[in-house]
């Protein structure tokens, strides 16, 4: 047998999750009834714009993509407000950016810092590359950053800060002195993940010019309504940009995923309802959830509100599957680190998937 | 300024490709007329299941892939002749798996062999994990691997050796008894590049249940002709297929790409057509490229011809831009390392492309 690297050995053994089919089949449900509020995808479906891009591309599939990917980057200075030589594209949506953080920046023993709870797959992406985490502190009682938490965790060997905001899976935004402050502490890379910005109206682009140690990670699989394309972009200074370009993957977003992104981009009244939608439907929830004495409701900026449910008297993985066999997915948030088995986390739907997931809740915990 | 890894540094800065539109607009030509035999893609284009199943899946592409692929690996598998757990899938196509590799089994400093000349992806990939390229022989000579010079270089740093089979882009296989010999002689993965067996009529499929050390690499952007939707694959033993799975990025393969990736599999009739085709157009470019005095012509076992063309007077470059000013695009050798800058590498094409490529043969060196 060749000899694996020990931090591979260290590594949890990969379990796949179960897919629509397998839940349907398992709780004897029609797959095309079941509500999925759990991976905060966009309920509206894909762009309209989108779809026609790809049907007009089919024809090219057998050839590899262009590796030349201006004219997508241009879009996204665009719409992001700042120069095409300050962004990267990611061929496996924001995912793959982060691996070209831990290629461009991690060397075995390096240490990354993440508040918890927080996004996991920073954790399992860096670990690969051998870094080390780091843990600081979400305050969850006032639900805001512990500044003085990540402060306090920096060392010689922190090589990336991440800075979620709006925080997943807590919901609400970091204070932009905040992020300053953190900024100005340190020479490593901050990297504010502003995955979910659009719902909350606020952004970080302002500090680019500022700050070269800044990156902002964002991607499509939220607002732009594409997670099946694995699309995912970046934005720091041009240099940093550079340097990261040298270690990407030439080939890997797909010619489909990069006609859909151009064609999103196009489409700025999809967007707008996107996010419309995703307020209207987070206020919903946040507002008719609110009304069950049992569960602790977080206020969001984002298309999820993070929900406790320890006064139900089950925890999260039994009201999850509770929730499954009645036909409705959410997130399950027992894999999230710094918070205990009584969370879990719930994406907008559609308005009338929401209403229907209240009227279960009754049925369930009323 | 982050402090960047000091062998991102040293890496090449990256430069992208040149867009068929770019060409078209530099030379002045109609890019629908342009004859693309420089990438080794499939000639005849996508296959209609694969389209269909496409169009089928469109309002799934706001959804994250499923992360279960195991459907997809029982196909693999039958095609394949061996078990699904033994089979890992790449959503950057072979490529990806290459990057798993150098996460799974490189640390800094350590080693892997690679014949020169052979696919220049291998090295790209595993610098950036830290591995330093030793490098073996190709006789070109004799065409066929020098597996002295791999034994040679072997050494107790040595973690992969690259044999690719038929090599690219040399075009002949490596002998069975060969790939043996290398197998004994090192605990190292031996990784068996079979991107284009399927022109071969030859493979390395049963020597996997008595080498636990042999990794089979192959692709969906050949002979399945979905170069742009990036689906990989790779067959070993299940423990280290395993190890590959903890390090693998989750959500790499797009839905769309799952899709097409298992309607090819079930058009057995459009596989045989392209293998067939592929064949022909292979021979019909041997034997008439072979009959200019000037071009030396290698035999092939894959699809694609290696064509030293130092008697003309021009370098593989100004050879290449002669042909790309009338609309040919093959892939100039130069960057190749292990061949000088008289080699171009010519992908077979549509039976009518490669006879009017002969044609302006003709003109611009007959």
């Amino acid at each position: 047998m060749v000899k694996v690297k020990e931090t591979v050995k260290k590594l949890d053994p990969y379990v796949p999750g179960k897919s629509i089919p397998e839940i349907a089949q398992k709780y004897n449900i029609d797959p095309e009834t079941i509500i999925k509020l759990g991976s905060n995808e966009n309920p509206l479906g894909p762009s309209k714009k989108a779809i026609a891009a790809i049907k007009n591309s089919l024809h090219l599939i057998s050839q590899y993509p262009e590796t030349n990917l201006e004219p997508l980057k241009e879009k996204l200075a665009l719409y992001s407000g700042v120069d095409s030589s300050n962004i990267i594209i990611g061929g496996d949506g924001a995912d793959e950016i982060l691996d070209v953080l831990g290629k461009t920046l991690i060397e075995p023993g390096d240490e990354f810092i993440v508040p918890l709870p927080s996004y996991m797959y920073y954790e399992f992406t860096l670990k690969i590359h051998g870094g080390v985490p780091v843990y600081a502190k979400w305050d969850m009682e006032k639900n805001e950053l512990d500044v003085d938490s990540i402060i306090a965790a920096l060392s010689e060997k922190t090589k990336i800060i991440f800075l979620c905001t709006p925080n997943n899976p807590s919901g609400t935004l970091i204070d932009k002195e905040d992020i300053k402050r953190v900024l100005e502490s340190t020479d490593a890379l901050v990297v504010a993940d502003e995955a979910y910005f659009e719902f909350s109206e606020v952004n970080n682009v302002d500090l680019i010019k500022d700050y070269d140690n800044l990156l902002l990670l964002r991607t499509f699989s939220k607002v732009f309504g594409l997670s099946g394309m694995r699309i995912g972009y970046a934005i720091s200074n041009p240099e940093f940009i550079e340097y990261m370009h040298r270690v990407k993957p030439v080939f890997s977003l797909t010619k489909l995923s990069y006609e859909a992104a151009s064609a999103v981009l196009d489409d700025m009244e999809y967007i707008q309802k996107s996010i419309e939608i995703g307020i209207q439907s987070r206020e919903f929830l946040y507002e008719n959830m609110s009304k069950f004495d049992k569960l602790e409701v977080y206020p969001s900026k984002s298309n999820y509100l993070l929900v406790g449910v320890k006064e139900i008297g089950m925890n999260s993985s039994e009201f999850a599957e509770e929730l499954l066999k009645r036909g409705v997915i959410v997130r399950d948030c027992a894999s999230f680190k710094g918070l205990d088995e009584y969370w879990v986390r719930v994406s907008v739907g559609k308005m009338e998937e929401d209403a229907r997931f209240i009227e279960i809740l009754e049925d369930l915990i009323g």
